[in-house]
């Protein structure tokens, strides 16, 4: 993947290390790079994601190379009209930065938006604040085997995904809407997530060097918009449901097995992520298929298996994942893993159907915890001119 | 910054958007997206800074869009044995890396080395470990007024700094050499920071709001060499010492001020960088210059004047600092800021004399918290086929 640097290669390179001066010792390290520069190639920071739109477009975004997840809690003064002030800050807040344009009363960065966007959801207890039906889809994820939940970093009034493709714009967009929620809410946890920036279109890989999304489902499949918009009431018609889980997982453990034993408990090759039943990353896994010995290619208690909509009567998930690395334990092992995040028309029929699977019979789920857990209501998207969750503060 | 996209950006727009296919999906918010995208830019991360050279890479190199430091501290039962074998070990998964090439017993990602570094530093209590003498250099950083450091967040015998522009890759290579260094040596702590992926050349800003790095000494400037890099010795010679300082920003507080008074505490602009005193952000500052009310441009308690060389009987710092942002502290407030990261020939002349100056008498003290502090000595360079430290294990 490393190219060649002409002339004009070199001269930018030069360029972006101002700083350093790098180019500009002789025989200093910094010296030869060699392959495209961020500068030749910055101009995808200034990429925009519009922020009006039938559904809120943290959904059906590219995979981003950023996002922080961060529940809120409302102050305890705050009601009906502090929820409605405040949603409609942030919309307008969210509306300028994913346009890259300028918030009044903040120091703008300079950097482009780098398609940014920001993805708002309600949790039950914001909707009992304001005296709102709680949807039946919003009832508590129930607890399942080997959950080692935090209550601490669980739960929230508001649930917010901010994702981008530069670390700085992520950050600073929470900055931006913190200050705005400032008196009405204030943050209960944050949890800071990455991908990759190899903007190829490969499914990204997660920290067990597995691409992770290759069976996701896809816009264009059979009952897509069924399985993963809600259908009412008016305010969630086009909205999802917003399952999040922070899955630690036990690298030290994982990292000591043979790399044909992690494909077998993936049910997939770990560099290709074609299925071990054959083809390639996207070919359908073959769940009946069986080796010449007669084994089965994917093993019963694979996790590909075990995840399956044809083991989970159907059941879909749309997986934004991101990974997380937060440094170390006290027992030293990697404090890191996966922000699960996963948007469904009705969690019963969806996360909470498959976690029940998962949690007994995959053999993944041996090497990671489930160590925080959120379920959110995340509202349609906006038209112009109005604000994210209007129908619901509007009794719609 | 938003450029147009024409026929193929969009082609390959819905390529990127495989995994969530939101321009399948006719009116989905993400499918009307304007910009380059990263798939047409992506090629940057297959850029390599060679591992090998008279500095070891992270010191001159570019900035870059993440990085993570971490501190090792040796198993009690490692002695020069096993810490020669552990400088090989590194040495040559970092030399890998670095080239992107794969390091045996690991699953590649597939991805490009992203102008990956890696930059070793040694404490003293690794010299006194293996019986070496330890130099005057590394003698403990004193304790500056208003310093909040964290014991268990501090020091180390190992100092690490990987930095890339995707936080995947560095995330990756520190797995890689946690798992190279089992057995000899186990993380102590480990701190993540972020810049922007904005690779324009300019100085990339911290979390509050400024370019941070603008009065960075550049190669070219007389006597660089001599103000950064030791002069012995054998195993120090073309190396530097790394003072590294968890620096808590009290955002809260600071972003409550207005942005002239912002301003008056930085001694520049915030828009450009530009000094009080005039001119561009590298217009030297004119620490005497006067305002037509006779005031000085630059107050006489701002950070630039406090910071100066000028100020500071000539102390200079390369600095490489990396924003961080981890979440809410119980209080509520963010807990965010800079990892300060700064090389020097001797932190006596450097860091230590400009730090006494500014906890005393800089104003932006009272809205920074030093949290943490190590100090490393990082050996030179490599040639291609030998390992870092090697002078210093072999005596020299």
């Amino acid at each position: 993947m490393t190219g060649g640097t002409g002339r004009l290669g070199r001269r930018r390179l030069l360029g972006a290390a101002s700083l350093a001066g790098g180019g500009l010792v002789a025989g200093a390290a910094g010296a030869q790079a060699v392959g495209a520069t961020r500068a030749e190639s910055g101009r995808w920071t200034g990429r925009s994601i519009p922020f009006d739109g039938e559904h809120q477009a943290g959904i059906l975004a590219p995979p981003a190379a950023h996002g922080r997840f961060t529940a809120f809690d409302l102050e305890p003064k705050a009601g009906r009209a502090e929820v409605t002030a405040l949603l409609k800050a942030w919309t307008d807040a969210a509306r300028r930065l994913t346009a890259g344009a300028p918030v009044p009363g903040d120091a703008p960065t300079g950097y482009g938006p780098a398609s940014l966007t920001v993805t708002v959801g309600f949790g039950a207890s914001l909707l009992r604040r304001i005296g709102a039906p709680v949807p039946a889809e919003l009832e508590p994820l129930p607890a399942f085997p080997r959950d080692a939940i935090d209550p601490r970093r669980s739960d929230g009034d508001l649930g917010v995904l901010v994702t981008a493709d530069d670390a700085f714009v992520v950050a600073h967009a929470l900055r931006v809407l913190a200050a705005a929620g400032r008196g009405t809410a204030r943050p209960r946890w944050q949890m800071t997530g990455f991908s990759t920036a190899d903007g190829t279109g490969a499914t990204p890989r997660n920290l067990m060097g597995q691409p992770d999304g290759s069976g996701n489902p896809r816009p264009d499949d059979p009952g897509f918009g069924r399985k993963v918009f809600a259908a009412g009431p008016a305010w969630m018609r086009g909205g999802s449901y917003l399952v999040f889980r922070r899955i630690r997982m036990l690298l030290d453990d994982w990292e000591r097995l043979p790399r044909h034993r992690r494909e077998q408990i993936i049910g997939r090759r770990a560099d290709t992520g074609a299925p071990l039943s054959g083809g390639t990353e996207s070919t359908a896994p073959d769940l009946r298929k069986q080796n010449p010995d007669g084994s089965l290619a994917i093993a019963a208690s694979a996790h590909v298996r075990q995840s399956s909509p044809l083991s989970n009567s159907g059941a879909t998930l749309l997986r934004k994942g991101l990974s997380y690395f937060d440094g170390y334990r006290p027992d030293g092992a990697p404090d890191a893993g996966l922000l699960f995040i996963a948007f469904q028309a009705d969690p019963r029929d969806g996360f909470t159907r498959v976690q029940q699977r998962l949690a007994r019979a995959d053999d993944l789920s041996r090497f990671v915890r489930h160590e925080s857990s959120a379920l959110f209501a995340v509202p349609h998207g906006c038209r112009p001119g109005r604000y994210l969750g209007q129908d619901l503060m509007e009794g719609r």
